[in-house]
């Protein structure tokens, strides 16, 4: 099968030396890849610049990205022509759109204006005491996917922070539905370090627990299997 | 001599999975702390955990911060037990306090009231269409140096993006006196790619160019040493 695994995390720029980044490692990203291609599957891996990567070898094809518009034109071809996607990226919401400071905002009357506004200088300037960041809402790339290619076998990720988990599953759930997915795998960053990294693989009815990176790769490769 | 280095770049964090991002690698920091060890000093590195970092090896020392109230928190005993800082750490101007929608924003009378306003969620949701970022600016952390040790000799840096060099000098010297250093080292964003770094060491009355993190370091260490 041609497999399409997204990993690491998107980076908006405010300007030239600052971003609004994402975190993720892209661990989880490298060992799907590694699971798939010591099966024999060829694998298209979409990640950036400083998410950890498999090492070179035969079947395996890198594509690097940075923000969520260099994604959404990097993955449209690729999901076209691929079999399944494991969507684990975690994608920026917001990008910035234009930085200022107070004053600027007491003399706004419509600051929806200010969204349509971009910072001339390369370097914002740190000389005012605050800064006000606007924000506009990026795509989300998932809801996408199967626009592109009705046919692609999807797997998404949501991430939540400190919730119960009923609340985790019925939101990945609702996920599920809304994007098409055969399946989300659902995680809270709070069971999440260096050791485990609790997830759960959520279908319409069932939520299978799994401990770690390695447990939840190894049962979204035998789902994906099982039906191929 | 024990000699203090800063590289990397520092992160504030907006929420639990997102931060903003002053980029810088490490390299130039690296190699500065590479040159000094190698000549029989003592040297204290204060990066970040994704900042490329020497080998362990005898006389290094490595201290990992991420903000720049760690930083500061960091720094502050190392400058007093050190005789030299080389302060070329890309340091947050600013840290995010409070987003909101536009909402929110149309419904406030005085905006610094925002300032003081926390989110209470961990992750901040991404329901509204558009988000607005209120940031309050950070300490300089390159003023607070010769009060913790007015003996410490302080070496700076100075990053401005795409202006003539004429300016870039000038804002170079304008931060030499300003922070009592003895030595500013000036480069401009466009002049940095993977083959060349180009810096100029601007003291009072001179700037020295350099045309590579290499020969940036070799000029720190002949100065450092000249007056030493």
């Amino acid at each position: 099968m041609k497999i399409l695994i997204t990993s690491g995390g998107t980076s908006e720029k405010i300007d030239q030396v600052r971003s609004i980044t994402n975190h993720a490692s892209g661990n989880l990203g490298k060992i799907m890849a590694e699971l798939f291609l010591k099966n024999g599957h060829q694998v298209t891996l979409v990640t950036t610049k400083s998410a950890v990567k498999p090492d070179a070898q035969a079947g395996l094809n890198i594509k690097l990205v940075s923000d969520v518009a260099s994604l959404q034109e990097t993955l449209e071809p690729l999901v076209k022509s691929h079999q399944v996607l494991i969507h684990s990226m975690a994608v920026s919401d917001y990008r910035p759109v234009y930085m200022t400071d107070l004053a600027e905002l007491q003399t706004t009357k419509d600051f929806s204006q200010l969204l349509n506004k971009k910072n001339s200088e390369t370097k914002i300037s740190s000389a005012a005491d605050n800064q006000v960041l606007f924000l506009k809402k990026n795509p989300k790339i998932i809801s996408l996917v199967k626009e592109w290619n009705p046919d692609i076998r999807l797997i998404g990720f949501k991430l939540l922070v400190d919730v119960p988990k009923e609340e985790l599953w019925e939101v990945a759930r609702s996920s599920l539905k809304r994007n098409q997915a055969e399946l989300i795998v659902a995680n809270d960053l709070l069971d999440i370090n260096e050791d485990q990294h609790l997830g759960y693989l959520v279908d319409e009815n069932t939520q299978e627990p799994a401990r770690t990176k390695q447990e939840i790769a190894q049962k979204i490769y035998e789902r994906i299997s099982k039906h191929d």
